[in-house]
């Protein structure tokens, strides 16, 4: 099934009790699809300013599932920066600085060639963006969406109006409290589903994740770890791992219960290894059969 | 195989967010009884003072498995009370007050009947008392500890002295942090490992746990649920159902990889039934069958 993403592309600068990275490849966009690729192909549709370094494009180059067709360089503009601090425990950051650029002006358009898109993954942007990309994409299957705290915060009402047109949201545990008021991640995923998704994976890093469908629950371990660098790009690349291995297994309802369940040990996978160095670094390194061996190892210790 | 627990029996008042409850039968030793006694016969040691409510013979003649000729009610002596708050998201508590009264005198003596005990579970107290049970039981097989915070901070010489004679140790998370100076549970489990024990059942609360033995690395998270009443004696519960079921499957080497994780979904298990009402409310209602339906229901929501 073919594979659609939006969302930011950026430049980083991150700190973490390993050390620390400066004016790397980042954004949702940008680690979805690079985890997602080793699935399936994947449509990209980002936008960022002609000051885009072009040693990124190597990046891009080791990951050549992804489409680029999408990917809009904006005269003038200025790309999406971002900087971020972890603490100690790396299981909290925080925002250095966010330099919006092209990512403040009007959203990159979806090229014709996509129109067909049967699975839409709605990085975390703007839910006034992501309302707009959906429109796009009329044959869509699958529609799922990422969302953040500031969104939560500033543009409550319009996510609400995204929660009623996807099948799935992916946020994280905190964000998930901060939506529903509801400490309890059990309650608060009954809760999002009542605001319309069929269903809702809250994140819960280290401590893994917990999906929440109208069909049923199911939680999941993060796999244990304590090769642990930069934290950056876990989620998205869990999710890019998750909707990239959906698209490759082409279900008959690929929204259900046991599609999604299955698809969560893919996207935990594929995040611990992003996890183990800064930016894309450590996926640059992967190839598929190394996901494959530590599915199976995941699996051996998680099972009961 | 026998199963001798030794720990606190105590008078608890509780304040949940769920509610509160004044003057309610708590203490590890009790918790951890309760919950072994579904799998395996327990002999309990344990001492109140005269001040034991006669209602509490109550709560135990509940639970036959429990041996009582390990009780001992000293005369004069006042039981050990202790009150706490739990805050919103019920992860974390504040302790109102301790009252030790006979705990904090000479421990209770093994009964020579239990001096063969196979298996001994040491259960949260002063590292010095779960020597003293250590050199009471010369026939054990398998040893493992429960430890908290206080004895980390006021007696870590003797906490260590005891990690090189147990085989496995039971704590929270932030204990692990607190006695290794890691924030990565892995890391810490590892790091405990040296310290003596050939395994560490690292707890996390509605996370789950993640077992660290020598063979092996285990996560499993915990039994996802919004009926959450009150969550004191989880942990007792949780080790209660672990040991229980290892005393009641008799393995050949009842600390192995297999025989530990397979007592953690046990565990696991029980304590998903306390955190439902107040003190010993909910496991006094529900047989070993309920426990097994359970144990098919979480397994359904783990599996991968």
């Amino acid at each position: 099934m073919s594979l659609l993403v939006t969302g930011t592309i950026g430049i980083d600068d991150i700190v973490t009790p390993s050390g620390h990275a400066s004016r790397v490849l980042g954004g949702s966009c940008m680690y979805f699809s690079a985890a997602a690729s080793f699935y399936s192909p994947v449509r990209l549709v980002a936008v960022v300013g002609d000051d885009f370094p072009d040693s990124f494009r190597e990046v891009f180059a080791r990951f050549p599932g992804i489409d680029l067709a999408g990917l809009e360089v904006r005269k003038g503009g200025k790309t999406f920066r971002w900087g971020g601090k972890y603490l100690k425990d790396m299981n909290s950051r925080e925002t250095l600085f966010t330099e919006l650029g092209v990512v403040a002006e009007a959203p990159p358009k979806v090229p014709d060639s996509y129109r067909d898109s049967s699975i839409l993954f709605l990085a975390n942007s703007h839910p006034g963006v992501q309302l707009g990309m959906i429109e796009q994409t009329p044959q869509r299957k699958l529609t799922v969406a990422d969302t953040m705290d500031l969104w939560i915060n500033i543009a409550k009402d319009q996510l609400l109006v995204l929660l009623r047109k996807v099948d799935g949201l992916v946020l994280n545990y905190d964000e998930a409290e901060l939506l529903t008021g509801r400490p309890n991640s059990v309650s608060a995923g009954r809760h999002i589903l009542e605001m319309g998704p069929r269903f809702v994976v809250i994140k819960k890093g280290e401590h893994g994740c917990l999906l929440v469908h109208r069909d049923g629950i199911c939680s999941l371990p993060a796999y244990p770890t304590d090769a642990i660098v930069d934290p950056t790009g876990c989620g998205d690349t869990f999710a890019g791992g998750m909707m990239g291995s959906i698209a490759s297994a082409t279900p008959a309802d690929p929204g259900s219960f046991a599609s999604i369940r299955r698809a969560l040990v893919h996207g935990t996978v594929v995040a611990s290894y992003t996890i183990e160095a800064f930016s894309l670094d450590r996926l640059r390194q992967i190839s598929r059969n190394d996901l494959e061996a530590r599915f199976d190892e995941y699996a051996s210790m998680v099972r009961i």
